[in-house]
Formats: structure tokens, C-alpha cells, sequence
């Protein structure tokens, strides 16, 4: 069997991580078999081989290869597949969008996360540390529609979900993360981004994200008593 | 002036991470002005300036451009000057070199500052952790003599520090981090970096590291009692 071109995903429904990969294998219509990983159970043995190092998805899977890292798998993606490129080709754009998915993940990821793992003084705390972060993030888009510009490039497929995880984290706590008034560019572009078909039809169900993300909440708040 | 091609590089003398830009630079021969951060007093206007984001050296300043984060940084210099590339041709090479970087900075390098930033009990399980961390990354070496083969990559010049670094914490520590016994490929690779002469003549004096990285162990014990 010619397997040469040959694409596998495996990821877990609900990890923003998988989803951006999903957007750019979309995005540049690369067709791909996806494995499901049931985390909430046993991980298996296929992701233990592929990725010993952190045991974690998203893993691409390429001609018997595999690439893990999100990040680092949407650079694989974009050198492979030319078409529709996420990376412009000006070096110092490339450095933008590097720099402002590098921060998503470093800064805004465990600022948010923060918020959801906490309560009372302590959430306040981190709902100004989530906030501050974002603001950061904000000023990221110098007033365009995308980190691309006029359309989506690197930096939107991979901050995108921010947008939509700040959102269930509001709900979960109450607490409010993106605010229209006060960040009123990040949040236009979020809904934008997100209201793109392509990206829309990726994303999980509303309801069944807060259900998941409930449910991590509780179980880390228990454990942490 | 036609200032077209000015390279300038925001850096302090004690920074690996600075260390890793410079070498990049001096193995592609690009000619760049250095100015020296006092990072011990006041951070120059200079510095907010250009990385009002994280408010860190190092920062490369291009055209009048700046680009912070160092593995950015690395990359834009590849991109940007073609002569002895950095990065293989090869997306899953690439991949692999990306890999290793992105895991030296997320868990060697904070595995190792916590073996300086510890004592007694909390030192010894610091220090089982940082050698669990480097024996997993000289796993990435897959006994060959540089991350990039035959010769340094783009993995080399980001990780060779660690190397380095991970001595000096030996040394003001009385502790043990990269066994010649336990990880002898690691050790055998961070002295076969080292000892290139373009790499050696970049890195700092051995005792004017050890005091400068003493001082900051001794900053840290007595504000954190």
C-alpha cells in the first residue's frame, strides 16, 4: 500500500490544542484520518509510542512520522502543504505571528486557566492577571481584522481558541475575561474569527464544552482542598 | 545613511539566552552592533521600547524592526540570511529541531534554575527532576554527535547553553546535573559544542559566570526567607 501521503491526527475533542490543528489541516484541505484519545480514561498505547516525551496530544501523524507540539505541528503543516500559507512570507511578519502564538500559549493560557482554578480573593487576583494578559494580546492586532491583516493567518489559527475558551471560563465562574468595553478589538476580532465556516464547523458543541470543563474544574477544586 | 541591512542586538553578557542569538549570528557572519543591557540596574528606555511586551533581552533590531523571544529571533535570522542554514530542509527535521528547542526552554531550563533556587530536601528532588529532564533530552541526540548529525543545527545553537549552564548550577550547588556516567551522549555532546571554537569564543568567562549566577542564588535564598 502507497501510504506516502498518508495523515493521521490524534486528539481529543475538547483540547483547544487539537482544534487548532484541525483549523489548519482544514484550512489547507488536507485530508486526514483523526483517532480520538479518550484522556478522561487510559491514554494509549499509540499516544504513549508517539509521544513519550509529554504523553499529550495533538500528535500529527505523517508517513509513519510523528510531529507533536501544536505549535510546532502547524509549522510542519505549512511547509508541507504550500497552499493557502499561514506564515507570510516577510521574516518580520513570520516573527509577529510566532510572537503572538508564543505568548498565547506561555502567557494567556495559564493566566485563563488560573482563573478557572480558583475562587474568592484569589480568583479576583487572577481574573486581573487573565485581563491584563489579554489587553496584551489586544494590542497584538494594531487595530486590523486578524494577526494577518485582512484575512487569517499562523497567529489566528493558533490564538484563535482563546477567544472561545475565555468565553467558558466566564460562564463557569461568572467572571468576566474578554470584555467588549474595555477590549473592544480582541473582542471583535474572537467573534469574527470564529464566525468564519471553516472554523466554526470544527468547534464542539457549546454546551457539551462547558459539561467537559465543568467537570475539570470540580474535579481540580476537589483534589486541591 | 542607507541603514538598509543594520543589525543591532539588545542583549546582557550573562544571558543563555542572548548567547544562543549571538551565536546564530556569528555562524552566518552577520556583522551587528551590540549594546549591553545593565539588567542589575535600570532597564534602558531602549529595551521598553522595542519589547514592551515581556521587557527582556535578548531583542534584534532589523531595518529599525525589533524581534523579541530568542527562539523567534533564531528563526527570523535563518529566514533571513540563507548562508549556513540553521534549520534542514526537511519539514520533519525541522520538526524535530523545533521540538527539542521548544523542550530545553519549557523544562530543562526551569528544571535547573529550581536546583539553584532550593535547598535541602526541595534541592535533592529539584535535582532528580532536572536529570530527568536532560536524560530526556539527550534522547533527542538518538546517539548522534549534534542534535543536527554531523554537524550543529538549529537545536544545537538553541539548546548548547544548557550545557553550560547546567554546570555553573553544579558548581555553586555542590550538586550533580549531567553525569558523565548516566547521560554520557549528553555530556559527551554539551563538551563537543562547547569546545567548536566559533561557539567557545561567544561564551563568558567561566568564574565571571559562576559569580554573577552566585549572586543571583544568594538574591533569591534571602528574598524568598
Amino acid at each position: 500500500m502507497a501510504d506516502g501521503g498518508e495523515v493521521k491526527l490524534l486528539g481529543f475533542w475538547g483540547s483547544p490544542y487539537a482544534l487548532r490543528v484541525i483549523w489548519a489541516l482544514k484550512l489547507k484541505q488536507v485530508p486526514y484520518d483523526y483517532l480520538e484519545e479518550d484522556l478522561l480514561s487510559k491514554k494509549s498505547s499509540l499516544l504513549l509510542q508517539y509521544n513519550p516525551v509529554h504523553k499529550k496530544v495533538p500528535i500529527l501523524v505523517h508517513r509513519g512520522k510523528p510531529i507533536a507540539e501544536s505549535l510546532v505541528i502547524l509549522e510542519y503543516i505549512d511547509e508541507m502543504w504550500k497552499q493557502s500559507p499561514l506564515l507570510l512570507q516577510d521574516p518580520s511578519e513570520r516573527a509577529r505571528a510566532r510572537f503572538w502564538s508564543k505568548f498565547t500559549d506561555e502567557k494567556c493560557a495559564p493566566a485563563i486557566k488560573a482563573v478557572s482554578c480558583s475562587q474568592g480573593e484569589e480568583q479576583q487576583k487572577a481574573v486581573l492577571e487573565a485581563q491584563e494578559s489579554l489587553k496584551t494580546l489586544e494590542s497584538g492586532l494594531e487595530g486590523k481584522l486578524f494577526f494577518g491583516g485582512e484575512t487569517i493567518n499562523f497567529a489566528d489559527v493558533a490564538t484563535g481558541w482563546i477567544g472561545c475558551w475565555a468565553r467558558i471560563v466566564e460562564e463557569i465562574t461568572g467572571t468576566s475575561l474578554i470584555d467588549a468595553e474595555n477590549m473592544p478589538s480582541l473582542d471583535a476580532w474572537s467573534k469574527r474569527f470564529l464566525e468564519l465556516p471553516i472554523i466554526k464547523q470544527c468547534v464542539p458543541p457549546w454546551d457539551k464544552l462547558i459539561e467537559l470543563n465543568s467537570g475539570f474544574v470540580k474535579m481540580y477544586l476537589a483534589s486541591s482542598k
